[in-house]
């Protein structure tokens, strides 16, 4: 893997020169937020995008330091995607955006949280969230004891 | 990285032999399953964890083949450690245990979404969420325009 992602194909997501997948110097985000952050082995974190009136997680991307500072920047939610290996501003192509209303690292520093307004469906596929469509587990085919049973154990 | 797991120490995260961070024949998750899952490098999926009634994203770990097969089978929310190296069944140090709702994969098969219903803190640090302590960004901060005035971008 190189450590320098290729330009980015849309007008909002004008490259940066050096931006790197890895803890790069050049990334824009804050030095103090990127001296926090522990990274994958390619250099990104998973963010989680929820969102923020109804609760509904609604997709998970990738994030390298430049994708999270243009996150907390542009109002527009931007992941790294590792396929096409380029900065990804959610909606650009779909329109499918995604408001970004609150960033939020966890205990670790190594996921990113962003509630966002997302427009439309958060996934390709057209359903309103990735995870709509291939649910592996309903509550009641839970073949185990009810809470209160579990207790003892 | 060795592919055997050492054996898990609590209880309830009985080993099970020849369990394996990678795609293990000997993993006793659905195969069918299994054949659907984009594991990342080091054969894991970020799971998520939501409770499930209030919407609360509440933390992200990880999970392999088999801890997927123990959170679909035991009602206990179950991930893979990777500073301990061990199956990991949320509660069972701390009595926070995450009783299960429901399971969901998202449209590429390489994230798990877990709705539980989580006792008490997700986070080790006593907070409800793992998201709690750390916002980069608040709604009130960001400083680019309203939603409207995006539209024309």
């Amino acid at each position: 893997m190189t450590s320098s992602p290729p330009p980015a194909r849309h007008p909002t997501t004008a490259p940066h020169r050096g931006a790197s997948r890895h803890n790069s110097p050049s990334s824009r985000l804050d030095p103090e937020i990127a001296a926090r952050l522990k990274r994958s082995a390619d250099g990104l974190l998973p963010a989680i995008a929820q969102q923020y009136d109804t609760g509904e997680v609604l997709m998970l991307g990738w994030m390298d330091d430049e994708a999270l500072h243009r996150t907390l920047t542009t109002g527009r939610c931007t992941y790294w995607s590792r396929s096409r290996r380029e900065y990804w501003v959610k909606g650009d192509t779909s329109g499918h955006v995604q408001w970004v209303k609150s960033v939020a690292l966890d205990c670790d520093a190594d996921t990113v949280l962003v509630k966002v307004d997302q427009v439309g469906a958060a996934c390709h596929t057209g359903a309103r969230t990735c995870f709509d469509a291939d649910v592996l587990l309903k509550e009641a085919e839970l073949g185990v004891p009810a809470r209160s049973e579990h207790q003892d154990q």
